[in-house]
C-alpha cells in the first residue's frame, strides 16, 4: 500500500464534494474558518509521515485536547483517575447535565465535557501551572515548540461558555472538583484553544498506535495497558453521539473536536489525523469522517 | 376565636417538642441559629396583629424572598412574566437541572430556584439597582425601614452557591437571562439574605390575604387576579417536595424558606408567619408546619 | 346568588363559543360524541340540585373514576394506601413511565395512571369482585341503580391500552401489584368506562364538599380528614399538566376525565360537575374549564 | 500459538477461582445451574475448533439470541432495520423504559431489550412461523439439528417477564410493533430460551470473524459490510453497562447473555465462546470475562 498516493486520491475526491457540513458557530472565533480547508497526515509506527493538503496549517483542536489531559492525568495518577470519572458511554449529549445530576456528579467518561473538566482538575492539582504543563506536553509530543494557545479563541470560548460553566459548577456542588471553578474553566478553555496542525497531532498521538511508545521521543509516554484503555475509550466514547456509526463506517478508535479535526488510531500500524472544518449534526467533521472511511476501506485496515 | 390565646397555646405545645429537625447546613452562616427559636405572627385583614415568642427577631428569609421578586415582577410586567417561566409543579427538586435541560431552559414555576432566577433577572432589567429595589420593596411593604440584607449570609451563600451558579449558567446557555450571570446571582444571593421578622413578613404579605390591597399602605399592591395567581402558585408549588402533604396537613397557600420561615395565607382572613429554624427532610420548617397545622385545625380555617 | 340563573347564563355563553377543543381520539369509542354536548349540575350541601343542558345524559367518566377507587380504597384501608402511592404532584405526563422507573415503581400520586392502577389493585385485594364493587359504589353514591359500564368503551380501551399495559407491567416488575396484571387492567378499563351523567356525579361526589358526609345517603362515607386529603390531592394533582393554571383560573379542587367531564368541589358549599367533550391540549375539557371559571368568578366562591 | 494448550491453561486457572459471581435469579429456571460449570470453544476461520471443559453442554443463550435475530433481520431487510432501531450506545440499563419514552419509542440499539423486540418483530413480519425460523437458523448455522428451545425456561421467562411486557407495550403504544404484543413476546421468550453449547455457538457465529462467510456452510450468510456493522455494534453496545470496561479488558466485539455465555469475535482470526454461569454486577459472566481477558492477553490478539 502506497499511503501517499492514497491520501492524494482521498484529497482529490474530497475536493469535489459540494456538501461540506457547517462550521461550528457557537464560538464566534471559529466561525470564520473557510469550509474548503482540508488536510490529512498519517504517520506509521516506524515514524514515516505521509501528508496532503492543509496538513501543516494549525487549527483549533478543541475536544481533541481531552486526549492530552487524559494522557497527562493517567501518566500522573494512573488508575486513580477512574475513581473520579467513569469509563462507559453516556448515551447523552456531550454537554448534558442530566446524567451528572442523576449519578451524583460523577461523569460517565472522560470525553464528555463534565469528565474532561474533572480530568483537567486532576492535572491542575498536580502541577503549579496547568495551562503551561498542558501546552508543553503538546509541544514535546509533537516536537513543535512553537505551538501555542489561540488566546482569542480561549476568550471567545469563555464568553460563550455558559454550558461548561454550568457543568463545572454542578461538579463543584457535588464536591467533585479540587480546584476553584474559575481556574478549572480557565484551564479548560485554554486547552481547547490549542492551535495545532494535522502533522503536529499525528506526531503527538502516534504513541497510541504503538503501545504507548513515542518514536519521536524514543521513550514510552504510556504503558501498553494504559494505551489500550485510551483506545477502548475512544472507540466507545470518542465521537459524541456517533460512536456506533463511526465504529461501523471507519472502525478505528478516534477523537474528534468541533474545530473539525479527527485523530484516529490503527493499533500497531498508524495514527491518522484529518481536518475539515465542516461538521455533521453530531458535531464531528463531515468530510473528515468520509476521508477516514475511504482510508480504512482502501487499506482494509480497521479494528473490525 | 381568640387568636392571641391560640398562638400562645401553640407556642406552649411547640416548646415541649423534643425533635425539632435540622438547621440548614449548606450555608455556613445559617448553621449557628439556635434550634429553640420560635416565633409566630398573625395579621387579620383588618390590620390587627397577634404574635408570640420570637416574632420580632429577624431571621434569614431565604426562599420567601421569591415572593417579593415575584410580586415585584408581576406588578412591573404583568402576565408577560409567564412567557419566561411556567406555572406548574415541577415534580423535581427545587434545584434540579434536569427539568431545565429537557424543557429548553424554561423553568417550570417561579418558586424553584431556576424560576426565581428568571424572575430576578426580570426585575433587574426594569430597575437600575435591583438589590436596592427589592430591599426597599420589602421595607415599604413591612413598614420597617431598618430591615436590610445580612451581607455575611449573602457572601456565605455565594461561596456555597455552586448549584445556583450551575442553574444560572444553564439558563444563560439557553439565552434565558437578559443580564450577566454574575449580576443575577449577586442579586439573588442578596435577596435570599434579607433579614426579617415574622412581624415584618406578616405585614408585607398581608395583601395576599386581601385581594392585593395592603391595609398598611392603604393601597393595592396587586390586582385581585394577580393575587389569586400567586396564591394558586403557592398552594401548588410553594413548599418544595411537600406541596401535597402541606396542602393536606395545613391547607393554606404558603411559601417556605430554609431559614425556617413559612408565610401562609388564608384568603380574606389572615396572613400567618411562623419561624422555627429546624427543617424536615423536604427543607421546610418542621415545627413551623406543625404550628400552622394546629392553627388551621383549631380555627377550622383552611381552603379545604 | 341564584345558581339556576347562573348556570343558564353560563350555558348560553358556552353555546356561542366556536372553538370547542378536540374530542379524545385515542379511544375509538369516544370519538363519536358530538362536540356540541354541554351539561352542568351543581349540588349544594343542603342537597338542592341546579342543572342545565345535557346534565342528565350519561358520558364516559374515564379518569374521574379514579376518585371512586381512591375513596373506596381509603375507606377500606385508610392511610395504608399511602405506603403504596405518593401524594405529590408528578410534574410529568399522566401516563409517564419515567417517574416510575426512577422511583422504584412507586407512583407519585393516585391520579396519574400508575397510581390509579395501584389504587385499583388495592380495591381488588379487598373484594372478590372489584368491578362490581366499584360499579355498586358509584350506584349507591349517586342513587342511580341503573348506571353501568359501557362495555363497548371498555373493550375499545383495552385494545388501545398499550400504554396502561406498559405501566401495569412496569409496576408488576417492581412487585407493586398484588393481583395479576390482566385482572388489574381489566378492572381499570371497566371503571374508566362507567357511563354517568353530571347529575349522577354531583350526587356521588357531594360528600367531598361536606366533610365526608353524604346528604343523599344520610351517612358519612369518609372522615373529615380523609375528605381534606382528597381535596388537597385534587387541587395539587387532579388536572393533568394544568394543575397550576386550573388552580388560578377556577380555584377549586377538581378531577377531570378525557370523556370531557370535570368534577369540582367548593368545600362546605357545593359540588359542581360539568361536561363538554372537547378537550384542551392538556386533556381537560376546554369549555368545562371555562364554565367553572365563570362560576367561581360570578359567585366569588373559590378556595383562593 | 497453540490454542488448545492455552484453553486448557485458562480452564485450570478458572477452576481455582473461589469467587464465581451470582447465577441469574430473576428467571427461576436458570437458578439451578451449578456455578462450577465452565466451557470454552474457539474456532479459527479455517474451521479448526479447540475446546475445553463443558464446551459441549447446552446452556440458555438468553441475550446472545439477539445476535441471531439481528443477523436474520439484516439478511432479510438490510439497512431498513435501522429505520426502526438506532445504532448507538444507550447509556441506560438494558431494560430501561426511560430512553424509549424520551425518544418516541425508537430503541437506541438492537442489543437493549427494546431494540431486540423490534428486531424480532421485524423477523415475525417476514416469516409465517418466526419461532421455527429462528430455531432453524440457529440449527443450520451451528450444524446441530437437534438443538431446541428449553420450553420450561421460556415459560419461566414469560411468567417473570413483566419488564419485557412493559417494554413491548410501550413500543406498541408508540406504534413501533407490526405484530401483536403477545406474539412478539412469545417469540422473544422462546429465542432467549434456546439451549446451545459453546461449540454450537462458536460454529454459528464464526461468520462474524470471517467477513460474513460461514466455513461450515461454505457460503456467505452476511456481506462484509453487514458483518462489520454487527461487530461495531457488539463492541459499542454488546456488553450491557460494561461496554467500556470489556473493551479495555478484553478488546473484542462480544455479546453476552445472562445464562453466562459470551460470544467474542476476533475479526479475520477466530470466534471464541465461553460459558460460566456466575454473573458480575452488570449481568455479564464474571469468569467468562476473565477467561477472554486471559485469551487476548496471551495471544496479543485484540482489536486494540
Amino acid at each position: 500500500m502506497n499511503y501517499q498516493e492514497l491520501l492524494e486520491e482521498i484529497a482529490r475526491e474530497i475536493r469535489s464534494v459540494a456538501h461540506r457540513g457547517q462550521v461550528a458557530d457557537y464560538i464566534p472565533a471559529l466561525r470564520k474558518v473557510p469550509l474548503t480547508k482540508f488536510g490529512m497526515s498519517l504517520r506509521t509506527i516506524d515514524g514515516a509521515e505521509f501528508k496532503v493538503g492543509d496538513a501543516d496549517e494549525p487549527f483549533s483542536v478543541q475536544s481533541i485536547s481531552k486526549l492530552f489531559t487524559l494522557m497527562l492525568a493517567i501518566s500522573m495518577v494512573g488508575d486513580e483517575i477512574w475513581t473520579r470519572c467513569g469509563k462507559e458511554p453516556s448515551g447523552t449529549k456531550f454537554n448534558s447535565l442530566v446524567q451528572l445530576e442523576y449519578e451524583d456528579g460523577v461523569p460517565r467518561n472522560p470525553f464528555i465535557n463534565a469528565g474532561a473538566l474533572v480530568v483537567t482538575d486532576c492535572v491542575i492539582s498536580r502541577r503549579g501551572d496547568a495551562r503551561r504543563t498542558i501546552r508543553d506536553y503538546a509541544r514535546v509530543l509533537s516536537r513543535n515548540f512553537a505551538l501555542d494557545f489561540d488566546f482569542r479563541v480561549a476568550r471567545s470560548e469563555r464568553r460563550a461558555g455558559h454550558r461548561n460553566a454550568a457543568l463545572a459548577n454542578l461538579l463543584a456542588s457535588h464536591r467533585r472538583l479540587d480546584n476553584p471553578v474559575r481556574v478549572v474553566l480557565d484551564t479548560y478553555f485554554h486547552q481547547c484553544s490549542l492551535a495545532m496542525s494535522c502533522s503536529d497531532l499525528s506526531s503527538a498521538f502516534l504513541p497510541l498506535a504503538n503501545d504507548g511508545f513515542s518514536p519521536t521521543l524514543q521513550e514510552a509516554v504510556l504503558t501498553a495497558r494504559q494505551t489500550k484503555r485510551i483506545n477502548a475509550l475512544m472507540l466507545t466514547c470518542g465521537m459524541y453521539d456517533s460512536v456506533g456509526s463511526f465504529a461501523y463506517r471507519v472502525g478505528l478508535p478516534a477523537k474528534s473536536g468541533v474545530g473539525g479535526g479527527i485523530v484516529a488510531v490503527m493499533p500497531r500500524r498508524f495514527c491518522a489525523v484529518v481536518w475539515s472544518p465542516g461538521l455533521d449534526l453530531s458535531g464531528n467533521s463531515l468530510l473528515g469522517t468520509v476521508a477516514l472511511e475511504r482510508l480504512t476501506r482502501a487499506t482494509q485496515l480497521s479494528v473490525f
